[in-house]
Parts: structure tokens; C-alpha cells; sequence
């Protein structure tokens, strides 16, 4: 077996988040997975590493991982937190940092996540505040966390008043998207990873939707190459934003498109019914109405980012229960608040936004005249 | 009154941490108290604003800090939290999110920390992990935390199995150290705060410990000129370490001396027997019988540093029952470790030091060497 030539082999791009001294690679491919061990190996040294990673994801993945790391010298212990939002909290990450002080990992031990978003989250901020921040690996297996939270930093858990209230920005060291992981993905989930590459296109790279618009069914089977370009052009557009703003002073907020409404959305459901990139894709769909209601974006716009969602199988249109006096507390709870307005992003075009600054009042006059 | 002579008075002066564009200024006088107001809301606007503290220093000092902050039109909440160290936990970390939340703080929602290192710990996590990090300003009211613990951004709570095991590099927005706060200071604390003067002089400043050496009574009885001299020049020293290296990556391990020994001690003693400037007393008397036992320093380095730690009223003996097996284990379980060896301090003279990676065995022989 080579080594040199399994790290570098042809199906790998990488695109680099451009951060100084603390600039990192995202390394996109299939058939990643084993090679792991020797890049962590090369990263890192013949260190103790931990996964943490939840019974879903391990089932599938973890032996194959233990070994290739175990192969490349590196004792590993493993973290299982059960799968779900609802686990994102204090009492798992107080569980996690019991482990790391038993297993004497000292600042040189990487942690590695192995899972979605949700597990990234929360291990990404246990590294971040382990012993003041140690190594952070992640190994996005759902193209949510693929092309959106395994990028760019942002790590954090949930408070019983909302989502990600707490947390902090901290870069990981690498970043190993094995494509393969999908095939065993929901299709569900897929689609509700897609409701991010949509956005992708739509806030920043009209070329992106259309090849969505022109190629989803292919996308949907998972055809290599295309899903190998889509996630590779969506993590630069992730990059870039990144690199300009990293702790979310003023422009990265563009990625927050559909995500106001999104995270009131999964707050007043308690994060039962609907998916993240489901409640985005709703989201989306509502700051396109009422953009185009205030006069920024045209109706075929709307129209436009409606259909692609529809046929990406996902959901557009605002629960009527949500309305109301809760909904708009909700949206102003969101931690994008800037002395009592949100900082809202619209849609000029396929492409094209503006920021907003918004009541909840505002919104909320929206939503009614959205839905009514 | 004159609100620009009050924040330009003739008694500040201004060290900055450059940090590039986090870059902030420690400003150090008398009387500088009343003057924070103008001062938060040139920074930050009219905000709402909270002051996290402890009964003891709120019971001296939070009347006046409410009301310049309430002259310059900011609203507060304020957050008390117990004295001591004991308290700087996750329970205590859950308590400030949870009032933080209830009073509908957001992210251009400053937390001022008024009281000591203890409390600026914890309160600095809390600004570093709410909403992702909120502005930070550190009003420092015990000499140690002047000094040392509120310039240079670290962060953090202590975890069962020891001391600042969770926590994060974050740096304040604004340092503001009234020396007039040192009047109500007890004895003992103000010698403990002197420990650390006495280090940036051992590792990084003759001058510094030769000043010390010469005008300790005056010190001790807090002429102000001189008070403020030697605040600054610590302030100043910390801060250039700071800015060569500040996530502790290599260099800024240099303020570590005493302190790899003195947490093992102040573990050992479940912090109850020694102030943090006593443990670290000790470490330094230490680690300088160490430097020389090893052939790095003379007998006389170890001599002049045990004699003016001696004459600031400071311990300088390890404990006897403190030897043995827990105090090499307590050693290595130090964050500072890396892959089973410490990052040791040691001493070539005052002045001058250099790193040494140990085993907790070479530690613990160097301690019976020097206690039997």
C-alpha cells in the first residue's frame, strides 16, 4: 500500500479557509475515510486522539476509522454522544470534558468529530474550551455539515432559551469530507443539506443555482463528480465569506439568509418537526417574499428560489401556528440582535442581497402578509 | 465637570496590547473609578451593560460604578456571584448565561468584570462564550488581577480534576486599573500580587526586580508614583509576551514560572492554605533550586529571588507532606503538559530564563533535593 499516493490520490481537491497563521484545508473526495490515519499521522504526530462521534455514525464508520488510525500509531478513546439537537447541551459537554481529564488528554491531542452538524457543534466547542483549545478535526458525514457547519468556526450549544446561545468561534486544524459518507444518508437529510447549497447560490453564485436548477436529479443520485463539485464550490463560497469575516462583525452575517425565521421556525417546533435545512429553506423562501414586498427583489426571484426548494424536496411555506405574538419574540431572541432590531438578509436577485435592519414587528407584519 | 479632563486626567497612563485589529488599551491611574462611564459608553455606545462582581467588592465599590455608568446613560444588571475560588465553576458559569439571557443582553452588550482574578475568570468565559463573545472589560480590584490576570485574555473555570482545565483565550475590549482600589486590599493579597511583580522581574526585567528590591517598604505602603510605575511596567511586560505569542503556542509559557509547582501545591491544598501569589511564591523558590541544582543559575539568583520573596512576606518552603506520589501525579495532570513531559521554567539568573521539558519524576527528585 502507498501512503503517499492513498493521501494525495485523484478524486481529492482541497480548498484552503484562509486564516493567517491559522488557515486550514478542506479535503474533499471519496473514499477518504481510510486515509485518515495517516493524515492525522502527518498533521498531528503519534498522538492520543478522540472521537467523538454518536451510536448512529459509529455503527457505520467507526471501526473503519479506529483502524486506520490505529495503523498510523495513534491510540484513540472514543466519546458517544446520543444522535440529536436535543443533546447539543451543558450536560453532554460536561460529559465530554469528564472524559478527556480521564483519558489525561493534554493540549497536543486532537479531538476528531465524526458525524453532522449537531455533533460537530457541540465537540467543536469542547475543543475550543478544553484546556483552552486543543486540535479540532472534523469529519462532516452529512452534507449539512459538509458544506455548512464543518466550515468556518462556529462551534456552540444550546440553552434552553434558544439555539446556540452559547459557544465561541474556533477554527478547526483540518477538515476530511469523505463523499461516500452520504450514501448512507436519509434522503431526507440530503435535501435538507441541498436547502444550504441553494442558499450558497442564491446569496452568492447565480452559476451554483443554476447548475442546482439544471442538474438536481443527478445531484440526488449522488453522482461523484457533480456532488464532489457542488460541495467543493459551496465550501469556497463558505471559505471566502469566512476569511473576510471571521467572528461575524458585519459581512458573514450573508450567510444568516433564511436562518432568522429558520431558527424561530425550529425554536416554537422544539426542534421536532421540521430538519435545520428545512426550517432554512422556509426561511429562505419567506426573506425572498418579503424582499420582493419591500420592493428589493422582483417576483420571479421568489418564484425562482420557490421552485428549486420544491423540487429539492423541501418545505416553503411558514406553519400558520407559528404566527404571532411568540413567533416574532422568538425571532427577536435570536442572537443576531443588535439593540432591539434584526439584522436581516434580503435578496436583491439570484445572487445579490442587502441587509436589512428589522423589528420584530416588521417581520412579523411580513409574515402576515405573506401567508394571508 | 469636565468629562474630557475627567478621562484624560493627569494621573492615567495607557499600556496597549497589540493584538492587531484586537489591540486594546489597559489604562492605569487613581481615581479612575468614577470616570467609567464616559468611558464604556465612548467604547460602546449608550448599551445596556452588565457588571458581573462579588459581594465584597460590590459592598465597596458597586454604588459608585452604577452611578457613573447610569450618569453616562447606560442601563445595568448586575450579576453577583460568591467570593472565592471555589466558585469559579460551571454551576456558577450556568448562573451568569441564564441571567444574562433573562435580561436580554446581545452581542453589543459589554460584561464588566469588577473584582479580582477569580472573578474576572469566570466573568471573561461568560464574555467569551455567550452569543459566541460579547465585548469584554476588565476593572480589576486586587493587585494580582492588575497585573497579571486581567491583561492577556486567558479565561476560564476549574473542572474537579484541577484548576483552569476548561476555558478559552479571549481578550478584553478595555482594561481600566484604579490603584486606589489597592487601599481596601488586605495585607496578605497585596504581598500575593506582589509575587507576580517579583516574576516579570525574575524572568524578563532586572530593573524591575532591582526597583523592588530597593523600595519594597514604599510599595507596601502604596505611594502612588511608585504604585503606578510598577503596575504599568508588569502591565507592559505581560503585554509584549502577549503579543509575541498570545494562544500560549511557545513563548508565553515564560510566565509560567512558579506556577507549574504552584498549582500542584494549591491543588494539593484544595486551595484553601495559600493565595495564588503564595502558591506561585513557592513555585518560583522552587524552580529556581531547580535551575541551579540542574547547573542553568547560581546559587546566588536562587538567594536574591528566595530573600525578596521572603522580605514581600511571601512563603518560599514547599510543604514536607505535600511530597510523594500525589504531587508528581498533580503535576503532570497541569495543562501545560505535553505528551507526558512538563514545559518547566527554569532560571539562568534574574532576568534570564530557558525552558526544560520534564518528567514529574526528574520534578519530584529536584523537590526531595531540595526539602531533605
Amino acid at each position: 500500500m502507498n501512503a503517499a499516493k492513498q493521501i494525495h490520490g485523484p478524486h481529492v481537491e482541497t480548498v484552503t479557509v484562509e486564516l493567517g497563521h491559522r488557515s486550514y484545508p478542506i479535503v474533499i473526495g471519496t473514499q477518504l475515510l481510510d486515509s485518515v490515519g495517516p493524515r492525522i499521522a502527518e498533521s498531528f504526530g503519534h498522538v492520543h486522539a478522540t472521537v467523538i462521534t454518536n451510536p448512529v455514525v459509529a455503527k457505520l464508520y467507526l471501526e473503519r476509522l479506529a483502524a486506520t488510525l490505529n495503523e498510523a500509531g495513534l491510540q484513540i478513546t472514543t466519546i458517544e454522544i446520543p444522535d440529536g439537537e436535543e443533546h447539543k447541551n451543558l450536560a453532554w459537554l460536561t460529559f465530554i470534558y469528564d472524559r478527556l481529564i480521564e483519558a489525561h488528554q493534554d493540549r497536543a491531542c486532537p479531538i476528531i468529530a465524526l458525524g453532522g452538524g449537531v455533533l460537530g457543534d457541540l465537540a467543536g466547542f469542547a475543543a475550543a474550551t478544553f484546556l483552552r483549545g486543543v486540535p479540532f478535526v472534523q469529519l462532516p458525514t452529512t452534507l449539512l455539515a459538509q458544506v455548512d457547519s464543518s466550515v468556518g468556526g462556529k462551534a456552540g450549544i444550546n440553552h434552553p432559551a434558544g439555539k446556540n446561545l452559547i459557544g465561541a468561534f474556533y477554527q478547526p486544524r483540518l477538515v476530511l469530507i469523505d463523499l461516500n459518507t452520504l450514501a448512507t444518508l436519509p434522503r431526507r437529510e440530503f435535501a435538507a443539506g441541498m436547502a444550504e447549497v441553494i442558499k450558497y447560490g442564491a446569496i452568492l453564485d447565480p452559476d451554483l443555482f443554476e447548475l442546482v436548477e439544471r442538474e438536481l436529479g443527478r445531484i440526488f443520485s449522488q453522482d461523484e463528480e457533480l456532488l464532489q463539485h457542488i460541495v467543493k464550490v459551496s465550501c469556497a463560497l463558505k471559505a471566502s465569506v469566512v476569511a473576510r469575516d471571521e467572528c461575524e462583525s458585519g459581512y458573514r452575517a450573508i450567510l444568516n439568509f433564511g436562518h432568522t425565521v429558520g431558527h424561530a421556525i425550529e425554536s416554537l417546533t422544539e426542534y421536532k418537526r421540521y430538519l435545520h435545512g428545512e426550517a432554512v429553506a422556509i426561511g429562505m423562501a419567506f426573506a425572498a417574499r418579503l424582499s420582493h414586498l419591500r420592493g428589493y427583489c422582483s417576483q420571479e426571484t421568489v418564484q425562482r428560489l420557490r421552485e428549486l426548494l420544491v423540487r429539492a424536496g423541501l418545505p416553503v411555506d411558514m406553519p400558520r401556528e407559528l404566527l404571532g405574538r411568540s413567533f416574532v419574540l422568538t425571532v427577536e431572541g435570536d442572537k443576531k440582535v443588535a439593540s432591539g432590531k434584526v439584522k436581516f438578509v434580503c435578496l436583491e436577485g439570484i445572487g445579490r442581497t442587502r441587509f436589512e435592519y428589522l423589528t420584530g414587528e416588521e417581520i412579523e407584519a411580513a409574515a402576515h402578509g405573506i401567508v394571508s
